[in-house]
């Protein structure tokens, strides 16, 4: 799946995310960058709303573990358990999040726990930028499982 | 304001929720409900997107402190500082969100310290319901400020 299909695929399945205008920029073994317009996620004061930097963060974030499991064979059953979203400067114009695992062993962990018991939990965080600067930054936490026999 | 004009307040100022086909279903001093179907805010398991619920939970907690604000003659000054969502089942059809205030002293604490200081904080529970299972919980924090001489 390159980023053309990532995109659409996400696009045609979560209708909010194609209403969000969400392009995907990067696509790493650790990370995923997209972008978005300000004009369909704005707020009461014309700045991003909060509610479209927590679900675009959310949705690169999915992304990024759902397209390492979909490489590595371990299925699609993956969902978000929570998140807390730090909104710490407005944005106003286009921005970027960027979805990346914090570090080396969270995937390995991931699949190693997955392999094992046939369930695991992983964390990502992912960033909405404007210009280079933090706008808000969003730590999910999501659960995943593999039918065997699949 | 009355409902209809909160909810075409927020929909024509925030395209998200315009999107998401929020309505505006309960007004009472401290507490609002809104309600959305399933179909614009669907995920790729074909239920609720985690993204909307917390962005529609955000909205509801928003537009309570804004409406008790502008009863009072507050201003409108008001954003959202942060926020923990945590998903608990998944949501197969049309559902609320609830937001309140989680004890009656929240909301006169956060009036005497706006007027005493000028700006203040205040948390605001948000619930979203499915035929009265909690779907998911979002704890919002938001920051409001007034100008004197406004």
């Amino acid at each position: 799946m390159n980023n053309a299909e990532l995109q659409d695929f996400v696009r045609s399945k979560i209708p909010v995310a194609d209403f969000m205008q969400i392009t995907v920029t990067k696509v790493e073994s650790d990370l995923i960058e997209v972008c978005a317009p300000l004009a369909p996620n704005s707020n009461v004061h014309g700045t991003l709303f909060g509610g479209s930097s927590t679900a675009i963060g959310l949705v690169a974030a999915w992304m990024l573990v759902f397209m390492r499991m979909q490489q590595e064979g371990l299925g699609s059953n993956l969902v978000v358990l929570r998140e807390t979203t730090n909104y710490l400067r407005p944005v106003t114009g286009a921005f970027t999040a960027i979805a990346k695992f914090e570090n080396e062993n969270i995937w390995n962990d991931f699949v190693a726990a997955l392999n094992r018991k046939g369930r695991a939990r992983i964390p990502v965080v992912s960033t909405i930028r404007q210009d280079g600067e933090v706008g808000a930054r969003i730590e999910a936490e999501f659960a995943a499982n593999i039918r065997r026999n699949d």
